[in-house]
């Protein structure tokens, strides 16, 4: 008789973002004539660029003629991505990573799900606490958690790192050794950011202890302030531990294109072993590639126009995030992040916890968030907005939120 | 110190495809001036049907469009594509499967090879021999496959079942008991196929010992003949033993766009755990949805003209097929497959063994094929051609090959 990876029965609940859409759908139901806006889930809400949309028609017309179509990818990508990516994302920040240490998928979740396939499952990941889901649940679905503490919301064997107030929402280097250490910057869910003296610190520690940093860079377009630094391989060393994950998706809108890329550097070797080949190995067997025309896509939001285009989208959101760092701080609420970072992290009103907060602002003000408890129990009575939505809905929520009395 | 997935250092050599890629690469830039002719990979030549085409720029259009723009799609598939599914895979051929069973994914290779997770890790796998590799490489990748035998080519945990000329290239039940057991029809590599009792014998054994069948069909569409199964779930009893895995990639030429499904019936439960909600989870999880603009390509392979236009296509590469199967005979080749299916499967001359024949293929005719013996210790001394090259190509391969002197 056949039996089923157990691993998946100790996840608690279904995933967080599955949650917010059931409760919203029923609310919706309920009451059809209420206008939710929301502003929980990361989904932009922008069209996609015109040279972006250019460029796929372009693709598409390719693949309509004999002479241009084109079958199965390269596993890896397309050189005209890859090289895109390794000249703009790296060689211009001065970052030594060349085109065959990229990896092109279909986007930084998938990435961030998989990558720890190639990891032994002995090994001891630690997380920021709040964090995205999926870097916990895929290793509980591996088996490398441990037993869950239904009290604590926490996995016996993951190693947390609190990012609270006292620290900026910013983890500090933790006191168990971990094997695998995911780091997020600008983070999601908080907004924080770190300065390229503080990341120097985490790549500096793993080579110490024998770690390899997986570090998801999705939210790099959104970064503001100077000193901030838009990848880790701007750091010394961090060739030798750190994995990069990156995504299309907040950059250029493509949350529902799907492309992204994952950086493993060929000098990150466990013995003689690099992990380079195991994640090439993993591709090969067990993905087909990205659509070549969403590739094409991805080619054009390196192009001058492209990056003018998003540079503008980009902005745009960024307008977002201020004003609702704005209102919700003249309204008296704790608010951070918002600054190189698309998410506004702030603190329930009262003694609310997090969603307690999510109905209350679902049932008076029919604007959805996100409730920082789903990112880890230091999460626990602050909550996420997100700068994603339209000017317009943007505004009306927060007005919303500012009109209601407690 | 971190460690590695031992388990990918037990894989023996590259996967197939790259192995020949490799080669082929290595030939042709040693001989720029020869015209290879590729009849290995399973790949795609003729360009997108216009029915997919349109139904891409539509798409792109609304992309570009606020109005119109769409982000992250339904983990699980948006529901025009999961009902068109439905209704013209399985309603119209009287299988009992409904939308919400039905998993829209990036392809079959993905889901071929992701399947595996939601089982437990002692579980016993039954594979064809030969197979498409993705299914054991998978579960090597796993730690599921015990312990690799150079001499015999086989793993010591892994139940093979030989498919050879005495059972006309499909497997025969098994001596010993599995827990999973792949099963691909029309086969690849073989080109194989069962009739309806035939898989009926199959759903009756894995419901009576209590294993699950992983059933791949992706060639479908190039059944010809009658009472040959286009689904598992045609065979009473299937929905409480069996998964079924779908592409377009063949049906419709998708091998470069992305598109297939799973799907998991209600019924397949593990005590009371239904394994749908364990697939569910998965793809919730790690996985972030099939582009949209891609699924309303897969709409359109439903349409009446869509249905007309592939029909075309199919037929297209069946002639291929006729052509080669033929050819090779009239020439004294012992060959099968190739009428409900666009492999072509021959036994090699001579003595040779099937990486032999391949060089000498490669050398000589400039032909690219596939080792039988990549698939597998059965496939030994075969060679398998596909009908997926364009017409001309594949009258001349055929020629090339008639006229080689033995």
């Amino acid at each position: 008789m056949f039996q089923l990876n157990d691993n998946y029965l100790k996840l608690p609940g279904s995933y967080l973002f599955s949650t917010i859409g059931r409760k919203v759908n029923e609310y919706t139901k309920a009451h059809p004539d209420k206008r939710v806006i929301r502003l929980g889930i990361g989904d932009v809400t922008q069209p996609l660029a015109p040279v972006i949309i250019e460029a796929l028609h372009k693709a598409v017309d390719e693949m309509g003629c004999a002479e241009t179509f084109r079958g199965y990818a390269p596993d890896l990508g397309y050189d005209f991505l890859r090289n895109a990516i390794a000249e703009n994302d790296y060689k211009k920040r001065g970052c030594n990573i060349s085109a065959d240490e990229i990896f092109v998928s279909d986007g930084a979740k998938c990435d961030s799900a998989n990558i720890q396939e190639i990891f032994g499952l002995n090994n001891k990941i630690a997380v920021c606490d709040p964090v995205y889901p999926v870097y916990v649940d895929s290793n509980v679905m591996a088996g490398r958690t441990g037993v869950y503490d239904k009290e604590t919301e926490t996995w016996s064997d993951v190693i947390y790192m609190p990012c609270v107030v006292e620290n900026n929402f910013a983890p500090m280097l933790p006191k168990k050794t971990p094997d695998l250490i995911y780091l997020c910057f600008p983070n999601n869910p908080t907004g924080a950011v770190v300065n390229k003296d503080q990341l120097q610190e985490w790549v500096d520690y793993a080579n110490k202890v024998g770690a390899v940093i997986l570090y998801d860079a999705a939210y790099e377009a959104y970064i503001s302030e100077e000193n901030v630094p838009h990848s880790i391989y701007e750091c010394e060393g961090a060739r030798t531990c750190a994995i990069e994950l990156r995504s299309f998706s907040k950059n250029a809108g493509f949350t529902g294109v799907r492309l992204g890329f994952t950086v493993v550097p060929k000098d990150l070797k466990c013995g003689d072993v690099a992990l380079h080949s195991l994640w090439a190995r993993r591709h090969g067997t067990k993905y087909n590639g990205a659509p070549y025309i969403i590739q094409r896509a991805g080619e054009a939001v390196y192009s001058e126009e492209g990056r003018e285009q998003l540079r503008k989208q980009v902005a745009y959101y960024m307008n977002n995030a201020k004003y609702i760092l704005e209102g919700l701080k003249s309204a008296g609420y704790t608010v951070s992040g918002g600054i190189n970072a698309p998410y506004i992290w702030l603190k329930a009103p009262g003694k609310m916890t997090s969603w307690e907060f999510f109905d209350y602002l679902l049932e008076n003000a029919n604007v959805v968030g996100t409730p920082g408890s789903g990112f880890g129990p230091s999460g626990e009575t602050y909550f996420r907005l997100t700068a994603f939505g339209s000017y317009e809905n943007t505004v009306e929520a927060v007005n919303r939120i500012k009109a209601l009395q407690f």
